[in-house]
């Protein structure tokens, strides 16, 4: 079985470096030369034209996309020109599901497939394997099962729900999901949970690391609150011991507490960070979603917003209400911050 | 009818100058000699000490506390010594309505009356009249009639709701709301539902702020979701004067759009601010109450953490969320903010 | 000057008694025989056919449509085919703004005029006035100034900002925004504040009506966590008084609130409704339009899922709450609800 | 050793087993004969009579409380006057952390010490052991420290985070997280978080579960906005096959997803829960904690008033809304729900 690669970056390469090992043969491309020349010294062979990449793939060809969502778009204008009918394109990378519908059509025009792939895993993936949500037409999909097989973690990498049952790909880690955009519309809410998740968990552990405030002096003004009772807010939370002491026996156990655990256990202040929080699409959408439907998601919805309000974006609405205590209170802004 | 205040802050000035104007006559003290002065000076008669403050009262007395929350325990003590019995101390204050079941208790043991009075007006109050919310003993209330009706704004600051009824308390802006306490709760509501209030117009002229985002440039990265329809943003709406437009006629026309008006007019970008909004304890005191009583309270709520946010207090969580994102993504926070 | 209305329902019918006691010539016509003779009968000229109505206006014709959003691209069609070069059609409904862009490039190419116009009032725009916000060519905007200015509630409803400037027409209570689709937008976000402050109120309203839970009996099981001060929820606001009260002096002083307090005033306990919140789109474009700009809106958006969630669409998320608390800790549902 | 369990429900059944199994000798009592019975039959010896029960533990006794939070006050006044100086009591209910204050207060005026010890794992923890957080005196915590270390799961449970260091006891399961309290704290912010996972998973589940939306009929009304791309949701998702998927490879990969994926896969509608959850009070003190400490909590506050919302307790605020809508726009609840 064979793979073309377009986008050698982080995502594209490892995922390459799975499949070889799993015993796909993997053509790989990238606009950047750099990029080419990093996935060679891996023993990834890539070819260094675009001609070249589509040359060297068998028919019918299999081209996994793993691109920035904002360059999709030119390079699946460039494999329409390049490749030939029932070749197959999938689209791996964080894409908004409407879009498939949209790229399979223009697609079809030519006779080529489209497969999306909503592909999670992150840096960890070459090693734990890569779990796969894919939309588009079925026979397609089972066309190149062989390859999602390989790059999904495998049966082994958890506790078998039900073991008497034969076993099902979802417990491989790979799952149809439906028709086109099906794969990233399941990707899209995944990631939507991923905010909420993280932010409870952000929270909670925020909230353990100011259980000293009572011991911090505080100001008597009209402007502040006292502190009701300072003798209840005196704890000096050990927050990284906490986090690993999750990871056993409790209801929040998870994969992410894991890596809050690593990342508090080397930094327990985690200075190394300065909060700005991005966000690259999927919880936007995912909210978006849940509006079209009419569906609430208040939790998830309050996760987006903060990631927004870390990168600065609620300046304007904070002056206003700053303006607001003055106009009827005549409150001065607090010094600080 | 006579009245004695402690406090004479912008509040509790103001307050006593409409009193005067209302007829009553009143009697301030301070413990600051700058605030006596200040007050002196628009023909406030003062007290140079609480002793004195105290013997110029007629008995039964009755004395407003207009001092900040953190401060209300101390001069309560102070004038547990110095009163008589059957003399009556109205909190009016932004205090915490629990308390005022423990200072009545208190006061009552030398046989004092305590009554609860919040109020709400702000620096307006003094032309525009107070609106009050008290509780305490009825008869206690009763007595001390004269003094609210002066200081409330009047049946004539707002069309009746039912012309035909006879005019209601409530009608002339202030309200007997329960047993002691019940002021301060039903004050704290208010500030809550101003909260919700606040933020929810202070959103909706941010997102009309922005709404020329379509004509910024923006980055193609897997960092950055690229906006959909960049077409779909590129208004330029002029804010301050939509302000002024929803006074009239729209279902948001509301005191504080007056004043969001108000303040936009003189400065449209509101850059004299740093958005950094403080909170005094009354929506906080509302979502513990909510909670408490198990009624769902989203809005308040959020409104309630987006000033959290902008005092600079979700620090810790969104570093936690870069931490997170940089484990299992190996993303690299964005530059800026 | 001269208008034909399309859609004669409450909205469409009130306008135009409005326009007509403002000296302006009303045609209207509606798809339906019973509106148009409602019409009729309020005085409001009406044409049989679509057609007819056409012929009955003045060139350069103008068309105020007053329709549901889901039916408004059908009449659209329609206008387009019976109007001539040079007519304008202003789409007077809840329009989404984006659609005021394609509608308009569809009228242009028949050489016609597209104004959207936002409007606010409800059923008391006729005698209170509209509030109008208005998008597209600016020069169209000129020509039917003076309908615009006849409909919206004129200066004196409401004190002047700065009574020295000269007044705007934002003080009259009509406003030019931008470019096409402006005026929705502005509408839009309008609505959406109108969902954050009504949230407010409502929840807040809700919070007095629970201040005696502690009077309740309650049981005491591991499953429902003991009211920790029972004695701190003991009063019976009269909550219908507090909202009369609001309205005078308060800072939560709006036109919701004398209309919550109308409501209450009539039925205090609103038995007459089951809490089935609609929403019409507005709400959702608001998040939506904080979304694609990346500017919190953490507080409408509560509001907005509110309305879900009262509609009875969190109904699979809760059962998969119950699910998950019978998994990990046995916990079956309480009876009730 | 040794350990003596007061209340011996499905908690405190489980937690005797696993100790026993460990080796530790229990001794058990409950007020309920058919509790102690059940016991009896799994070969938890018993005694008849608090008496008894403390009559057989060796000084200094230790015992451990399993009891609903509502009933712990009048079982810790009864050990109060049973018990002897040394003797310690370990709360390892859902209690409030403040009232460990308290109560270590009054057990120290007999020469008795308490620990509070936060209690993770549900009906699974027999099997999987229990994750504990303890707090109070050290050495209280280290004279028990072999019973905490038989309930916990041990250091196999997960992979460890850093396999160089030495072993710390968070990574056997239990942890001494600070003075009277601190136990009981970090137990209230592990369920507060989970409350927000919780919330994140479910809501995230109910968009996939309506992503067919699209397909089902909707009505054109002024009422309710019309779904702009219902093409954008006809997909027919797997739901419980997705959460199988998750499980292997992706980011919101949790013991909760595990559950979920249990119960989904039994009964993909999960028809047995009517979805009306309960909250034990963890999620109410988390965003009382984090109200009192100023740090926003809008993620777990929005999973807390969910669970508000499902009980029905959104009645009220919802009427009033539905009356608003009447008051200002004639609008009629549409019929269903």
């Amino acid at each position: 079985m064979q793979l073309g690669i377009v986008g050698l970056g982080r995502m594209g390469m490892n995922m390459g470096l799975r499949l070889i090992a799993g015993g796909i043969e993997v053509v790989g491309y990238d606009a950047s030369a750099q990029a080419r020349q990093a996935a060679q010294s891996e023993r990834v062979t890539c070819a260094a034209t675009m001609a070249e990449f589509v040359q060297r793939l068998s028919k019918p060809r299999a081209v996994w996309l793993m691109v920035p969502a904002g360059v999709t778009e030119r390079v699946l204008d460039e494999l329409l020109e390049a490749l030939d009918a029932d070749d197959v394109v999938i689209d791996g990378g964080n894409g908004f599901y409407r879009d498939d519908q949209v790229h399979a059509a223009k697609l079809a025009t030519r006779g080529l497939h489209h497969l999306d792939a909503g592909t999670s895993g992150g840096v960890w993936g070459r090693e734990r394997g890569y779990c796969l949500m894919v939309g588009g037409e079925r026979s397609i999909f089972e066309r190149l099962e062989q390859i999602f097989a390989v790059l999904a973690p495998g049966v082994d990498s958890a506790p078998r729900t039900d073991a008497s049952a034969e076993i099902r790909p979802a417990e491989l880690g790979y799952l149809y999901c439906g028709d086109h955009g099906a794969g990233h519309f399941v990707k899209m809410v995944h990631n939507g949970i991923e905010y909420g998740m993280m932010a409870s968990l952000a929270e909670g552990l925020a909230i353990l690391e100011a259980a000293d405030i009572g011991n911090r002096t505080q100001d008597a003004s009209a402007e502040v609150a006292p502190l009701h009772d300072p003798s209840a807010y005196q704890y000096d939370i050990p927050v990284a011991e906490v986090a690993e002491l999750w990871r056993r026996g409790s209801v929040v156990a998870s994969w992410l507490l894991d890596l809050a655990a690593d990342a508090l256990h080397r930094d327990a202040s985690l200075e190394a960070f300065k909060g700005r929080v991005s966000d690259s699409g999927e919880g936007r959408w995912t909210v978006n979603a849940a509006i079209d439907e009419g569906v609430p998601a208040p939790t998830i919805a309050a996760s987006l917003f903060s990631r927004f309000a870390s990168q600065g974006s609620s300046a304007f609405a904070d002056r206003v209400l700053s303006a607001l205590r003055k106009e009827f209170g005549g409150h001065d802004e607090l010094p600080g911050g």
